[in-house]
């Protein structure tokens, strides 16, 4: 039996490079590494719906999320993409689980308790405190068997092999197979341009598809200390950008190689570091531009992925719906 | 334009009198005195699952409660009669509802606070807690006007009025209608056999379908209090029954006379109680036995049913998916 592998992105807007190297960037590696495996890849429109509240800005993010993988690598042909609102057996299957869940257990839920501590309980909706249970029917409608998360993420696959087990036990049945966190190698935490974590909310990014006037102004302004060795934040983002293309030894010669010759010329090494990520982003960039010529791409990547898809979830459902009797 | 009605009930076992005076005959009057109106009544499968956790059970309640109302009167021909859970909408909806309502706001709910008093919030599902907003979808979906509900149930209209409102507002539209509760006339708080409300939980109850011998040993049960003038409980019980098929004058003349004839003779009065419950019961029995013996029935009606709401449904649903921009 093939493998089966899932992941779901949120389209929440523009990526910036850290999501590319934190994340987007495994997805394509592990489509490509793993060929047997059948491999899922969704739009996760219904979790989004929690923080986007806009019909515009939901329908223009999850048109971007798909341009977006697709000029980075990821292959209609080698995966199935889909989006989670073309399948309706998400959100049931997600009723299912509230009725065999607790909510002290939903509570222990990392996200919720974030949400507490960030806004109190007053401002949390009910989509949110209840997301691991859409997340654990979006895994284990598929049969999953991997799911690719970063280290701090295993909690939301630990949630639907605790969903999965209840619901065999409470149903005397062996409906759900355990899938397993596959922790993705090479997760690079990605500095922003303050040296901080790169994340949208500090305002510290460097969009994926930035066009060079806006890679110029955004590394004129990396944060740098005139009193160190190096400017670290410039070297940091390079190291990781050349390590796109380059195995690390190779990223570590021309790294030492720039800043032996511009020992203390912060602006020359930051000229280096612009040319770097424009050749690292233009193709990119150009491929996403030619992509998002054919306005009818995207619907038609979605159609298939739902063809694909749906079939999938319906049977599984069909099962599901036999356990817990009714049908 | 007609008003469209719409309820729903959840198969939770053998319904007793009490159910019967208390709601299933006021849709059924409702049914006939509306000949205009659209009436949707359907099997609460799905909010029966917070209780329900056996396939066999599921099953089974399920089919009897389809059979249980059309004994006792529900026509195919006149509402439409079909399974919560073949129309995938209404807990796709209610994942919508869940992302614009907050956690403190459903835990005004009646049904929870109930939960938290009884059990603590420890052992409370999480489909118990969002049960409003699977309510909220299952009468919004249908563009529903009115909501028939006893006067201890106008909460969950007023949830699905609220949540209507705010989906309207959040995403600048007029999606729902604002649905209004009907408040059930001649709802009878039927006494059980100790003068308690009759109640399964009570163990006081008059199965809506016994047999002979069951009323004979239930009624000869009843508690009486030897002191009193007339046995309070044998004559409530009486009264109601009466009331099934008379006017209310008329069981006030008939109930007169007998109690007169037999003043003080508690056996005799059980017995005429008996005679008056078996003649009411019979015919119920006997159709929902002649019904029972088609074993099609039950899926023809629902697969009719379901042939009529889900292309509403889905039609409503794609309105929806526009306000919210994930079409």
């Amino acid at each position: 039996m093939s493998k089966i592998i899932l992941s779901g992105v949120k389209p929440t807007g523009r990526p910036h490079i850290g999501n590319y190297f934190g994340a987007m960037k495994q997805f394509v590696d592990l489509q490509n590494s793993e060929p047997e495996a059948i491999k899922y890849f969704f739009v996760a429109d219904y979790h989004a719906l929690n923080l986007i509240q806009n019909a515009e800005e939901m329908r223009q993010h999850s048109r971007d999320i798909v341009l977006d993988f697709l000029a980075i690598g990821l292959d209609p042909n080698k995966s199935i993409i889909f989006k989670q609102s073309d399948i309706l057996e998400h959100t049931e299957l997600c009723w299912i689980f509230d009725a065999i869940t607790t909510v002290p257990y939903l509570k222990r839920a990392h996200a919720y308790k974030d949400a507490v501590a960030k806004g109190g309980e007053e401002i949390i909706n009910v989509g949110t405190f209840n997301y691991p249970m859409l997340m654990a029917a979006d895994i284990l409608l598929y049969d999953t068997d991997l799911v690719p998360v970063g280290k701090d993420q295993k909690q939301h696959v630990e949630f639907a092999r605790d969903t999965a087990e209840k619901f065999n036990r409470v149903f005397d049945s062996e409906t759900f197979k355990l899938p397993e966190p596959y922790i993705l190698p090479n997760v690079e935490i990605v500095p922003g341009t303050d040296g901080q974590k790169m994340s949208k909310s500090y305002k510290n990014t460097i969009p994926l598809f930035a066009d060079d006037e806006e890679i110029e102004k955004i590394v004129m302004g990396i944060v740098t200390d005139s009193t160190g060795e190096k400017p670290q934040n410039v070297y940091n983002i390079h190291k990781i950008i050349l390590s796109a293309n380059n195995a690390s030894d190779v990223v570590q010669d021309k790294l030492q190689k720039i800043y032996e010759e511009n020992k203390g010329k912060y602006k020359n090494l930051k000229e280096i570091l612009i040319e770097d990520l424009k050749n690292f982003i233009r193709p990119l960039r150009e491929k996403r531009a030619e992509l998002a010529k054919d306005e009818e791409l995207v619907n038609n990547i979605l159609k298939v992925g739902r063809e694909k898809a749906g079939p999938v979830a319906t049977e599984k459902m069909k099962q599901i719906k036999k356990a817990i009797g009714v049908i």
